[in-house]
């Protein structure tokens, strides 16, 4: 794997109701403490007069003990400005866990780049119903743990998982093409953690087999959507979304095959964001930063 | 208006179940009478066995008189090969009629297109259930129709609309942006022969406000889609479609503002491959030639 | 035309060396004045250390007159933070000039967009070195001047149009397929003021006849360029570009008609952000917010 | 590797000048032997009077042996319809060589649709002239050979190349982020069989270092070409190309980041057309069937 320059940053993701002067605030924050903002940006929902923000500072000279920031945070501004925010350190890359069911598309896109260092994160787990990929996992030297789960032993298998996820210090999920629906239970626990590829440019042909269906419908551009998991289902709130040109000369098989290379793109730009941290979900929607 | 050379061709389209030999057939047919072959277009679908063709080719020597070639086809294919097929002439261009209420910009496309000569059509006939764009069609020297349907005198203000489509010897309508939902009586009269621009990417966001709809949901993609009508409300076979990207900063205004320009432009994708004569209809989906 | 709600606001479009405070220091300016701000984007190019800001705020309960405004912003902060910027009032629309040869498909969507009111601008005048589209201006009610330049007399005919330009009181140009070569001292007298399309994705096909070209070099998608006019051919700042895909089977003239479609909408897309203020320049660049 | 039902089909790419009755004449011929066509797609240049058709038909009933068709072909139709043709068959598998320098995404992506069973295609041998991507090789369980090729000894190192590719076995090359330029000998061996990737919409940006380019030219779009090697330097006929659509916040690294997106799925989706036999090339460009 390609080493990488240690990070050592800081990074808020805020949202609040808008009143003037909050960036004013928060940047004289940090400059006054000696930190230099490397990113700042802000997006202001005037229709419901929500504020959002993402800045990021290096902690290399900054004044306060990176273990205080969230207290002084705390007092000196979130009641203040009610404040919603998430506040976390780049010097400890995040633990991802991939689930997969059979298809290898999604999974092998998710590899390599990890494998090439293009992610600043640790991929310690791999999660399958089946066992056929494991000779994927064992390619990349990654654990592959195989939990059997199916619709009659749900809730005792996914207590298989939690127990993995939680040896494995796991902070997010990313399900590659897994072709189970999660528990609510499960899907709480990991709330805005959960990152799913599906098949359709979501509202359009929820659930299962939406290729067959766009066929059917004979649409004229196929799509894929990554979102959070919700409890509803495919119905959370969207990160990106892509599509393909197809025509009446496309099969059924056809589709599968364009799909394969949008979703791949599109799951991996939605991981990346969330990698980077540049996400945040108000009212079943993300602002997505750039 | 841009002077156009005067055509002198003659379109099929057909389709029939696919057989060994029927290109060979057809072909050989139009060579064998002198007649020129300037597009030939197949296409098999392998999984119904259906078989699709466009062929269009030069009149000036043909050895058929024009009004005799249906003849010859009926008898000597169309039972033999179980064709079904339309037969047309460019000679005389196709007359369209344009449904609007209050939108100008699908209008203002068709007719800066019309007026450039880009379209070998005739548009005499504008049809609204407002007066607002009348100023639109004098500026072009266009007959302006006001028929003011609504959902309580339907029937008889279709009437007024079946008479003004008689009157001008219409042969297909557009829908630009026409905020009526036709009667079944109405469509069947012209199958396959009204277009209309919807303002999602069916089958998302079907029916009413799809804009709002698209905002509320999050979607990072927003469409139009051109399509026939049929008695299912925006569900007749789709001819086009195309979408555009949208963040989160998007308010429904902008959703709107960039939606207009799909839509028009995908519209007019449509309105031209059916005034090229090159769409089948087959199960409720199109075959669109190149 | 649509009749507008009167906007009261300023703009402020800036860029300076980047440090820390900048944004805190402006906002604080116009709240502490009583200025509400609609609108905030900024960006750091953190490779060459610049600051680049667009602000909007509420005029009506701000309190230092309009016409003072630049003065204090020249006092207290365009030296000390070697600020480069433009203020302007969006109360005056601003007034755009569009310059055509014979090609009507820009003209119409830009004139389309102008009589729906969908941008807030004046348009009083049109020239062309052709007389052919002065059914378009005259459908509109917007003065045409014919100027019959050409190489020969190019510097007595742009004395014509300095005076037009100069009588109309226009602030800014649109080339809408204009198809001469400004002079030095055109361009330099509007500089940033002149907005052109090309029909190319540039630096691909540069100058005359970049359809053919690209027929020629057998590309798979063609493209379309709307960009500032420096004195360098086709090599001012780039605001917009987009492109559409092709085939083998396009010829010439399909290039040509899908060119159409990407140039309107690429040449309307960069004037609207022109006409709202929201495009800076910077090393023959643009930065254009959202 | 997933097992893939062996095929049995001969496939037919020509050319030659056009003549009333070509198609007739062929899929006549593959009839009345027996023989199911699977796939027809023609194509008419017009202006040059050339026609390009591609038929694949099963063997499995055929009557003509497969090692005798070709000499059917050359005799009854060859000199008589001018053809320039290429016949082959499926039941045999092409074999491609992967040539590598330091970047992996290509070449990782390649892989995991070979793994996957995606092609019907065979990969024995990568040639690096670097050794750092052995490791991937070896994931993969392909022969990884190094030559250490340079400007100052290209030649034998080439010859080197030619005995791996002879040993091998080899019938066409993919050139995955291949940081060497090859001898025109080189070339000459493998025309219209060596498939390049380069990381710009050519013929914008030929050359080395496309994205700082792009990056200094400030154009919003940046796209990535896929050809057929020729003599001369990324000029040779185009196979796919795409674009992204990047902005003003994208520095040179961001540019890279989101090209290598494209390179992989551009190259991948030009390998795919080639391994099918759906590429013609004519006048120095492609045409690729559907």
């Amino acid at each position: 794997m390609v080493e990488k320059k240690k990070q050592n940053t800081a990074v808020l993701l805020m949202h609040c109701p808008d009143k003037p002067g909050i960036i004013a605030v928060i940047t004289e924050f940090i400059n006054a403490n000696g930190g230099n903002i490397l990113y700042l940006d802000q997006y202001v929902d005037r229709i419901n007069g929500v504020f959002y923000m993402r800045v990021e500072w290096d902690l290399d000279n900054f004044g306060i003990p990176s273990e205080k920031i969230n207290d002084y945070f705390q007092t000196l501004y979130a009641q203040r400005y009610e404040l919603t925010y998430k506040l976390s350190f780049t010097s400890k890359p995040q633990r991802m866990a991939i689930f997969v069911s059979k298809m290898s598309h999604c999974l092998y896109d998710i590899l390599a780049r990890y494998i090439a260092g293009e992610w600043d994160v640790e991929i310690p787990l791999i999660i399958s119903n089946h066992p056929d990929l494991k000779i994927v996992a064992d390619q990349f030297g990654i654990p592959f743990e195989v939990v059997p789960l199916n619709s009659s032993n749900k809730i005792e298998m996914e207590q298989v998982e939690f127990d993995l996820l939680a040896r494995y210090d796991i902070d997010f999920i990313v399900l590659a093409r897994y072709m189970q629906v999660l528990s609510e239970d499960f899907i709480n626990r990991y709330h805005d953690r959960i990152i799913n590829i599906h098949h359709s440019f979501l509202p359009a042909f929820v659930g299962a087999k939406p290729y067959h269906a766009a066929y059917q419908r004979g649409v004229k551009l196929i799509g894929a959507t990554s979102h959070y998991v919700t409890t509803d289902l495919d119905a959370g709130p969207i990160i990106e979304q892509d599509i393909v040109r197809i025509t009446h000369k496309d099969t059924i098989d056809d589709l599968v095959k364009k799909g394969r290379d949008l979703e791949k793109i599109v799951l991996s730009r939605a991981v990346e964001k969330h990698i980077q941290r540049k996400i945040l979900t108000y009212n079943n929607k993300t602002v997505v930063f750039s």
